[in-house]
């Protein structure tokens, strides 16, 4: 049966619900939004949500070790069962119900099941056709990428999916891959009791982030017993009865009882009739900076499947975007892909925005990074006391403004929102001398940086700024 | 005798050390700094640092309590003598010598003594004379203000010098103003075992803040057993053996085995010699915004003393400030007044900055108010999780800018630096609109106010930002 709204989407995980959501409410769209999984995505149910529900007990009571008065009061340890049991009740138990009233308070359509492209703003869903008099909407997000690593097919390995919401700690887990997703469950597990190894192929953890940031997550992982190689190269997997086995490049091999994959995300496009519009079917859906697919009219593609940064929130951010570009204004993302914000929840958290040192060089920018510990507040005394971190401000010296910055420490992921604002308007750092940080907090690190700039240009970030009262200039000389 | 230096500063509390330093590192200048108490001033030893470290403690604890898996780990309770014995080695027992080498590396003269101005660009200590080449600075700090109420001399009342360094829980603690200092201690001392009452004579605590934020913090401090009154007038003070009776306007007596007496700050600026300038001996030393002061050649004022902001950080920032106009540069005091960002480290925390929506309202803008919980994220899943707070936006809706914002709720004090950068840059909230908010942060607060404001409008912030490319456009549609 054929009918017809005015946009139909395309998977309902944040970029997709943010984008039909912003389509009723703001434009009055009746929209049709396509799910076949779980309504709120792989988000909600399979990573950022219970991952964080994983990780912030044991972070915290780190922090509580940290604080004398505080220490003293834990006198038990990490309850692995009430954890578990929260993180169940962060996914609600993989149930989506909750999720629909909002939907249906927007007069939004949910459809189940897997939809197909039929040509321009046709989109099918078994044996429904559903026309779209606006726009078709992909959203269909990223899954795991599974290498091609002789024996893996054959040895049950978990992804992002298993190892989120496993319901038994793992007593050996072999972490194939040093990115956010791996370092960020070797960490929870390796808290809940799990002895971890961490294999990446590249030279450190968390490649994309500064190399300082990935230094301190490696000593951070280490310490938590969790063993962690890095430039090395798996080379085949096995399993023998319940013991899974993967062999190095170097020979050697790594066993354990659960294997999780992380060694990437591919977008889900496969089965998706890109084809019927003369798109390629495979790799991510290229788009503009309107989030419009190139090349097939009436079709937009936001979130991870467009492969512009694969973040929950710049999609979220790319829907808002597309939604107004549907609505006829001219709105253009332009902070969603090389700059955008990121955090890894472990501890030390590092929360980062903006190029990296060597990235802002590549980019030609006439780049300096000014490092200072974390802690080297008065407000570091209180709050990530003694905890390893290093901040990194990077500075375009010719504009004489932050590109990137890296936060690395104890709960420092709300430090971002401030940098996330100078940076992306450009706020020149003789402005940034006067945003007084409030003492005694550890924001103070922004008048650290600032000195650390001052010393080492030998310039006053306050000069020249007058208005010169020349009465009482002379006056005060 | 007469000696000469190029700069004297008289009080070496966090503005006076700034300065020094700064005359010091940036201009080569030889600074004399004069202090008759300790070096590091009343913030380090009597106020900020201390009343931190007494807070901190039992502010964790409570956040532990509100996250499954960490609260079972809470099996013991607060250790009041440990977070005694952490405020003493924050203060180092009230022994100023670990500040020494700071200031003898920067090779800044110490000299201990009670200074008095003498003349124009003369300071005497004692029987010497320190002649001041370039300018002298007061830099005195504040001290308690003790109001008119017959009886509080005999009563031995106790100033926010002896409540921040007790070394013992009073049993019962009477407090006396409901401002930042009173509302600390008041929490801090309930969380540590005192049965506290407080008493201010406007209708609100914390005054200066958003109705919406004293009450939120009116409701914990009740639900922590303190008894508050508001709008009530202590009348006369008096003492019976250990006992001290507060009589209150209305007749009622409030007794207690302590007082603080925290009703506001006097500059202390008696026995200076102001007099020998000409200048009134009495009350704030009146500055411009080069912290010069008015009427006076060669002569500073920094910090509490002047009047225009009484926070540790904002006279840093005017220490800046000034020493870069002593140093010859036309530096400009433009953020230290209404708009410095504050912070009531409270649970829930208060962080400000800019201006309330009353004040924005009589200083004839066009302001609005937007109001989210402080909970309304994904992040808060996590993080002060089911925590009192609201959160304050108050735009400038003509300028399309924020003028003011306000966080209340668990730990929110580094969520204030965003705020004050996009305050003082003026960033428009279509720019704003640009800063994505890493998920599941509480930063996504951003997030949510934006949405807000888009809503009330009825607008898009990403509208007409176009560089429209009217292929993808039109091809897009």
């Amino acid at each position: 049966m054929e009918r017809q709204v005015d946009v139909v989407v395309i998977g309902a995980g944040p970029a997709g619900e943010v984008l039909a959501g912003r389509l009723a409410e703001r434009g009055g769209r009746r929209v049709a939004i396509v799910e076949r999984d779980l309504v709120g995505g792989e988000c909600s149910f399979y990573a950022c949500m219970p991952s964080k529900a994983l990780l912030r007990p044991a972070e915290l009571l780190r922090e509580v070790a940290r604080v004398p008065g505080a220490a003293e009061a834990l006198t038990g340890t990490l309850d692995v069962s009430a954890v578990l049991a929260r993180r169940d009740q962060v996914i609600n138990r993989l149930d989506d119900s909750e999720q629909l009233p909002w939907l249906a308070a927007r007069n939004i359509e949910l459809v189940r099941g897997h939809a197909r492209l039929d040509g321009e703003r046709r989109v099918r869903v078994g044996d429904d056709v559903l026309l779209a008099r606006e726009a078709v909407v992909i959203a269909v997000g990223s899954g795991a990428l599974i290498p091609p690593i002789p024996g893996l097919g054959e040895v049950s390995a978990w992804s992002n999916r298993e190892i989120t919401t496993a319901t038994e700690v793992p007593r050996r887990l072999i972490v194939l891959g040093g990115g956010v997703v791996g370092v960020e469950m070797a960490q929870a597990w390796a808290s809940l009791g799990s002895q971890v190894t961490v294999i990446e192929a590249l030279e450190r953890l968390v490649a994309r982030e500064e190399p300082l940031a990935a230094q301190l997550l490696r000593d951070s992982l280490e310490a938590l017993g969790v063993r962690v190689l890095t430039g090395v190269r798996a080379s085949a997997a096995g399993r023998t009865g319940e013991q899974i086995t993967v062999t190095l490049e170097s020979g050697e091999t790594v066993v354990g009882d659960r294997l999780l994959v992380a060694v990437g995300r591919r977008p889900l496009t496969d089965d998706l009739g890109l084809e019927t519009l003369g798109l390629e079917p495979r790799g991510h859906v290229e788009v503009d900076d309107h989030l419009c697919v190139v090349g097939a009219p009436g079709l937009y593609a936001v979130g991870d499947v467009n492969g512009r940064s694969l973040l929950t929130h710049s999609g979220k951010y790319q829907a808002r975007i597309a939604a107004d570009h549907i609505l006829g204004e001219r709105a253009c993302a332009r902070t969603d892909a090389q700059g955008a914000p990121r955090v890894v929840f472990t501890d030390p958290q590092i929360a980062a925005v903006g190029l990296t040192l060597e990235a802002a060089r590549q980019a030609g920018i006439s780049a300096q990074a000014f490092d200072l510990p974390t802690g080297a507040t008065a407000g570091a005394s209180f709050h990530g006391r003694g905890a390893p971190g290093v901040s990194r401000f990077v500075v375009d010296l010719e504009r004489e403004v932050l590109v990137g910055v890296t936060f690395v420490g104890a709960e420092v992921a709300d430090f971002l929102q401030a940098a996330t604002i100078a940076i992306v308007a450009g706020v020149p750092l003789t402005t940034l001398a006067h945003a007084i940080a409030p003492f005694p907090t550890r924001s103070e690190l922004w008048l650290k940086f600032l000195e650390a700039y001052e010393s080492a240009q030998g310039t006053s970030l306050h000069a020249g700024q007058g208005p010169v009262t020349a009465g009482a200039r002379d006056a005060g000389r």
